[in-house]
């Protein structure tokens, strides 16, 4: 099994900023946290972060060749990238939405995921350990 | 550590209604999966189903006194109850907000939960595992 | 053939709440018409009122086991009840949704029904009449 | 007594047009049964259909002075003709708004109707037995 | 000089037609009056009322040709119609709107009209009299 | 008979400021011709012109007392005085609403009029005659 | 003279819950210093709270038999429950909705009040010392 | 094959009306050229222009039996009028949408047709070639 | 203590405007009341009316140094000043809000008020004695 | 002459995504079809594809030094890359945006195109045919 | 070269009110601080401040005959005074909008200024050096 | 002190596009002026211009670790760009959105920008010279 996960924009600043909404750790924290897990799991697991709509779109495709399943946290992609969502509803294998915090809490533009209608499921407030919970459910399933 | 799953409206039907939307799982088959996670992991929980708005209020205020963390699927008391919403705010104690199904992929106004911003995290479209990822993030944190 | 008769909230005041706009009938009157009528066609009936929505819920869930049909004055949950309506969408015998009064021709917050869209059929305006013709689509299909 | 029951525009087509949602019935059968039902109770009816909503307004203005009532299933116009609205309102004799399926159930655009508010009441959902219900209620007040 | 003075749906039931809003003469009244000021001002009038938007908007085509100036009290064609709309904007020769009642006392709906941005000007609330201040204007202008 | 013709903010530049929309006469061209028209008619007429809207409001509270009807072109109060309207509907005598321009061809802001529902009259589109048409009304009702 | 002390979805939790925006009174507290006064008023209060939004409705209506007057603070039933606006909508008797804290100061969902229109007045912002000011009114009036 | 070309509510004041947005062809030169082109495709072709709503109503269930594909410019019926919407859902023939002008370059109420979710394709802001781009398209297909 | 009674547009014509809504009393009637309540309280009261609303803002300016609390009556500023809104966020003394009519059961633009957010309470619907509670809470605080 | 053939975001897996709502055709044969269509016609094409929109918007710039037309099939950018609209309109020669699907019978958020405005004309729901008729035009105008 | 400083209501107060906003500096240390810099330039300048509306409309219809530009900080009369932007609309002179704070960071009301559409420039966020700036800009052009 | 300069979409073509709105200066000429200005004052500035979202948060967070302040005019990203709204929210240093033309004199899209919220303060409508003024402001503070 391999799953990929993919971080959208910003997210390479994780740690950084504003921690006092998404904790201290970073993204290169974060991901051996979860290739440690997977390779615990035995799940093969790659990743890939960008600052560019279109690079994440790249991948999603390059996804549907290779990849068993995808995590992803597209930032604030998240919010107007129906060029993304096009790109998910594509694949089929199951994509599974995540934030690190609980976007519902935060500013109102935040409210809404134009992505979440063509995921298999979503996740959000879970801190980092919302990629972990992802890489449990891509197992048990 | 002490856990409440609470089930609002119509879950009591689970396995029954809607079967192609929520699965064949009854919610004693999921009560008793998560029984037993807990029982593995050394946590205590206690399971609550009601229809009534009201009880679902008093419950999570006995919660208060009593458990460490609800688990609250609360149906479609989900898109209207800010009596359930005040609720939640008042527990000093994190409450997780679980969907069975993708509510994003359904009817217009299963869009909006008017809870998610009081909860600490929200997870919708694992099937009956979303419990069962939440009964590992109450473990963790 | 058995039908449920469910009535919702403050519909236990009629004859006496507001009578220039929902008549001077109390709802005694109007059930002993629909049991009268009932008699008649050899239908059996069974009545139900309740100001709390979880009752209603309930309700439904029993008629799911027990009748071939339901009537449903809802009151004011009509609104903004979609706790009664997933109970209303889960069951397999047909619900028919009845307003006394036109409330189409009321304040603006009353001409939406949340509940429409999983009723079989809708009536409005025809006074305790509509319950009458309730039945007797009940009878004829 | 005398009543006038006129359809709108595209019902000419009824049992043609799209019968997974109206039925097979053609608007002759329908008007058949109506007959018959109310030759059986001594009312007089007369059956008018246009697709030229000016048509519809000219045949309620005629009501307005040849007939005690209306049955009026006005198709697509529900939901923008003001012109029949105004026509409704004039009218002193009470107009019933009949629609063969439940609207509340299909397009967002078919839920609201601009003429439910000056009518006298209104029903959906029950296929062509809402013609023959709105002759009961009739007949009976 | 020659204008035309078209009235839309339901305006041949003025004097008849809820006679607390509109007062109690017929058209024919208001009709009179209007050609009586014509003729002692020496302006040539025509006539012309129909219920059917299409009639309504070959006439307006006829007056392009044949008229200098148009008076229209268009009913609830005010509302919605864009055809007429698309009409009165053709004609090079201004085109008044008028009704008797104050519009914006009344329905929500009433409020809006769809036709004022392409008429010369609108007059409402003057009763009758609004028609006979247009045709002033005409003489003036 | 005595009428008031109050002119709220801005109408002193008439004459000045964007004359391709308003003409090129001046406010006191304006007031002159229609105080030609009240001598003519034996009518008395004072005006008014002031860019405080508290002022305008203690004009009209002195009209409740000392005239028989008032002609108002509010400028952009129009669009927002909620303060206007319940001055003018304190008075007990007639207003009429008068604007030089079609506001419903100009900026969307300027469609809507809060003051049109507790007038008796609504005119624009006339240019300057618009005053003297609501005063042609005042002598004719 | 009787007056009805009724407090909605929790309520109960006063003095514990968010004591930044409710203050530290425990709903006892409160109670016992409206039962003195209206003790040294001569008034006689009878005190009822509920999470259970039908047993509110069920308490209102036995104030319609049993009491002068009622003090409703609904909690977030405000916002949402048009079954307790039919509910006072039936009294005859006077309501008052009182709210601790200011509802427009706080989240933009608290702003609206679906009851204030059926009630006789509405206070909120005061604390607790908005019971007493409501027992006053009562008196005086 | 047989196609009806078919032109709405003004259309045939083509070339007359707003020359600067509809270009300086008559309907009749528009016609003449698709008539020439159809007749070098072997398609036999009929054309039709009314400003009655109805009377297009009533072709297009003519076409229904008669033709095998259907041109229509609906002019301002496009923006409301659901009766001819759902005659063209009706039709089990391909119906093609064409506007003259760009519509999205023009006013706001224009962006918006009802009837393009039920046509097979849309074309607009071709000029008089949308329509020869239509019969292409019937060719082809 | 020194108190400012401030009342805004039109509110010098209480008793004689719309008396079905304000009553019969007049400005002078309340103030005296006022007056009589504060002597007896040993409060220090000054009251201020004007339709100006920069007289308003004024006053409020001068109350910031020279009262110890504000009760204003805004009248129709009350929805759509965000001037006086600033003036009153600018002082460091309470400002408590109050309408004499219950403005919830009023026209539909009485509903907002841009003044609430900034008050320390709001009072509606008590009539006059509205501002005598005010008083009392004063004293109370 | 020259035109540019741009094809946004997941078009290259045209063929290969949603098969029931593209077809099968591949973006290559598409592309091939059109350039044999070009090539008969004398017309000189070039193609691109990205995922990027950045990308695209430097293609459309670089149309602007070297091409005499654009067809664009912006893919899901379509709805929100006002960045794209600019570069259009920056764009001295003519645009026509492309959809293969009708974008009219899919989801809400697909109805609304912000690039239509600035395209010279707009062509949807003719599967790949649509880009050859969109040469065609080239080839006429 | 001669400008006008136009400050509006509540700017009196500043340095004192909501200091963590807009800072400690009075009206009078950022009008000398002007009055500095435009010596230095050789620009002759005038202050005014008013909370009366009325008296700033005044002021910009004096500065249409004495001044070369207007620098205003409308205070809250930017989000509604359309009486205000008809005013500016006039003057043939450039005015440029000042907000000392960003309004784009506060209450969501103060983000819409009905007064930028008519405007030359914008300039919030800036503190007191945003009038220098708009000063800098004047003479530079 | 350093600071960045970044240009968004479309603006590689200033000076070229739409000149009438933005003027015939290119980008060169002004980054010029910029850089002049610069080194006059002892600032040390980097330009920099991208149609790519990515590129410009790339430079954003580039912008974090070796620039004191940025100046951004983000073209059309203005409207719809979260990312680059969280981009810029990253940062310490302060950033100034700059547009040259009014955006509030345009079309209604352009009158929002997502990202106002988090810059520190915002210029639009001085043309070329709001880069230079953002300048003056880095060098002030």
């Amino acid at each position: 099994m391999k799953i990929y996960v993919i971080n959208g924009a910003n997210l390479n600043l994780l740690g950084v900023r504003e921690p006092e909404i998404y904790g201290s750790e970073t993204l290169a924290d974060i991901n051996a946290a979860i290739a440690e897990k997977c390779k615990t799991l035995g799940i093969n697991c790659e990743f890939f972060q960008s600052n560019h709509e279109g690079a994440i779109i790249d991948k999603l495709h390059e996804a549907w060749e290779k990849a068993d399943g995808v995590i992803i946290n597209p930032g604030a992609f998240t919010h107007y990238s129906y060029a993304i969502r096009d790109a998910i509803s594509t694949l089929a294998i199951p994509v599974i939405e995540v934030h690190i915090s609980n976007i519902h809490a935060r500013e109102e533009f935040r409210h809404k995921s134009v992505l979440s209608a063509v995921c298999e499921g979503v996740l959000c407030g879970f801190g980092s350990m919302g990629y972990l919970m992802a890489v449990d459910y891509f197992r048990a399933v």
